[in-house]
């Protein structure tokens, strides 16, 4: 038998174990799964007799030691500042080893004596980044079979509610970490480059600078992510004139969401005295300007300029941000966090909402002096509450990218991400019995013109 | 003879010179004045054979404790960051120190053996930090004297072109470190608190947000401090409603200058790609969509929504920054350095300009039911480009507590800034001498009432 441990028994390791479990009969495997609580895990096993739940304590170094040691592949689903210690000890003891998340400088610094000892270290194999890599090279790789000189690339992935449960005046539940929606695109400016020109757009600007897209004839937005401009070294692309990504949202979401950005309340970097007994509309007032003789509302009508039948005030109306009763009920808080606590009440996905995973990549290149354009789409909608899309797209590829390496067919050694054939070619063919799969269709070269785009 | 290292002869250092030198013959005292280039040290001793300029490096460690061993006293007119080693031997070596800088944790730190020693470290006792303290705690502590309640404290400080030298759209010019002008506002978000109501303000809201005040029946604006909440404590007003603190500019220069905010042109968190032989245009246009098919001009003004007939465009064509010729000229330059090239070229003194400092504190307080206010002003201008206004209101508090602390006139030891009347009361009375003197009125209390702040 071989054996797989996996750590984290998240939200993000439902389709990861279930894959698992279905193939281990066949495929003669073993799965111990930890996590600080095992409910999670219990549950996902359901009595199989191929899997454990252990509690598992990442920073209890004997314990660690020792799983690691008895493990054949380790899988770690933690947040991706807890891969360290799991890294170093899958060197020491020569254990391959899985992750969804960003290769940090402290991974990639292992990579040398990863390749000394020929294991295989697989990260950002998850959704984005993972699927987005797979299927982006796959069609890069074939562009540049044909000696064609690519042009542009934009790449676009999005969380979101599936239809079905897309009840409210946002478009938008928290179908992910929600902290991570309310901090997203903070750090510095958003950067990419257009037609050879660079173009940065500060945070404060960054969701009114929104580009239109259509997937299967749905309109959406899209808001620059932070540094696009990395992603040309990573995809060999490094003489690209036109490489953006961005992360898909409903159309006309970011341009209410902007409100919040305008009065500050996404800002996580200092705690608002008093947090826990504040009103939600305490709240709203610590970003307005002092006037007691006037309401909140006219005053945050007033300052962002929303005029009164404009679609974002009844938006703000949806989320009862004015309510002088609600009460933050958190201490220490900073505005993120306390903005984040109103909108769980709103956005929380309920008992049978179903979510959805978007992506949509575009390729532009030049053939015998005529230009070319690939459109690729992808729409994952989620089953239920446990095997949501974030789930099926996030776990899947982790699974069967462990399962190769474990039959050695994935190979080539180093800390690495999925964006060589080896890699990508079986996953995504695998991935299409999964529902994963790209609408691949080609287009009328439109080159960066934001008009056409919507075509 | 005493001896006195002043170390630093930058800009500040004019007035700081002339004082002590003026009162060398009478006090008995000869100045060591260390910088790492010596001639505008010896351009402001002019000969007098009570000082000596040296070639002195604050990292050199042996020269450092030679001159610091030899002196009676040290002043130390370095940036705030360079402070610690020189106050660490001051320490070491028993010698009083000086500063106009913030005092620092580090420097916080010596407190208890600056104390066990006797001695006296002064910091924060320039213009702001400094006489602001000074002529705010003189008021402060004969308000207290009355059993009266403080309601209200409102500070605000400008370093300005004389009105006699401005001559440009923005009414104003660098005085000053023109990096420090670009970057203010920015590391987090403006708090203070109005009538008991806690407020915060991002800082691409910042320049947007002012409060308008009238020094001289000359009208100003005020965009708010960082940090406003902390002077609370500083001044034993914790309890006190209102509490602002704030920079002030001529009024129109902040609607204007948030063009630059908004654009992200004042980021200094990331390196702009071939800044060095970008024009100034081009530098515009990193920041605007791409769209080659439309003018920088125009999808600037669309952008921010600027009419053609605003005042604020006639400040963008007076900086020229449409000129696609004039070249940056700075390698790996941030945003915020390559604004500042481009602000230089318009807003540098010239050689017959003359700046401008003003000042002006607003008390409001309660006793025996009655609510009073007192406004406090001061305006102080610059003679020449050597001894400005700047460096008399840096340099004048400096240079008097030095010789005052040398003659044990001032003598509670510890690490600390002027707010104890020992401190204050002689040293505004002495600046009174050189025309740094703050005009007093009691008016009637207005409390916290932007639109009557004006009268």
């Amino acid at each position: 038998m071989k054996n797989i441990l996996i750590i984290g028994a998240g939200k993000s390791s439902s389709s990861l174990i279930k894959y698992l479990l279905d193939k281990s009969e066949v495929e003669n495997l073993f799965l111990t799964i930890g996590d600080i609580s095992i409910d999670n895990a219990t549950k996902l096993i359901n009595n199989h007799k191929n899997a454990t739940a252990i509690i598992f304590d990442v920073f209890d170094e004997n314990q660690r030691v020792k799983e690691i040691q008895k493990s054949d592949i380790v899988v770690s689903m933690l947040p991706a500042r807890f891969h360290i210690e799991v890294a170093k000890d899958c060197v020491k003891y020569s254990k391959n080893m899985v992750t969804a998340s960003y290769v940090s400088n402290e991974m990639k610094a292992l990579d040398t004596q990863v390749k000394e000892k020929g294991l295989v270290f697989m990260n950002e194999i998850g959704v984005d980044p993972g699927l987005d890599h797979m299927s982006a090279m796959q069609i890069i790789d074939s562009i540049r079979e044909k000696n064609a000189k690519m042009l542009l690339f934009e790449s676009f992935t999005g969380g979101l509610v599936a239809p079905e449960s897309d009840n409210n005046l946002w478009n938008y539940k928290f179908t992910w970490n929600p902290r991570n929606v309310v901090l997203a695109g903070q750090g510095g400016a958003a950067m990419f480059i257009q037609e050879g020109t660079y173009k940065y757009i500060p945070y404060h600007k960054l969701f009114r600078r929104t580009e239109f897209l259509k997937i299967n004839n749905t309109k959406f937005e899209a808001y620059a992510n932070r540094d696009s401009l990395k992603y040309r070294s990573v995809y060999g692309l490094e003489k690209i004139p036109t490489m953006y990504r961005g992360t898909i949202r409903k159309v006309g979401f970011s341009r209410a969401w902007n409100i919040f950005v305008q009065l500050g309340m996404t800002d996580d970097s200092y705690i608002i005295e008093d947090s826990e007994n504040m009103s939600y509309r305490d709240f709203v007032n610590l970003f307005l300007a002092y006037s007691p003789s006037d309401s909140v509302e006219l005053k945050l009508r007033s300052y962002l300029k929303i005029d009164q039948d404009d679609i974002m005030w009844e938006k703000l109306i949806e989320l009862d941000i004015f309510n002088p009763k609600k009460k933050i009920g958190i201490k220490n808080a900073t505005p993120a966090k306390m903005l984040q606590r109103i909108l769980e009440d709103s956005w929380t996905l309920q008992e049978h909402d179903k979510d959805m995973i978007v992506m949509q990549h575009l390729f532009g290149y030049e053939i015998d002096g005529e230009k070319h354009q690939i459109e690729s789409s992808l729409v994952v909608l989620g089953e239920n509450q446990t095997y949501t899309a974030m789930a099926k797209t996030v776990g899947l590829p982790v699974a069967i990218a462990t399962l190769k390496i474990l039959k050695g067919e994935i190979k080539t050694p180093g800390v690495q991400i999925p964006i060589s054939k080896e890699v990508y070619e079986p996953i995504l063919k695998e991935l299409e019995k999964y529902g994963i799969k790209f609408i691949e269709k080609e287009t009328t070269y439109l080159g960066y013109n934001p008009n056409n785009v919507i075509g």
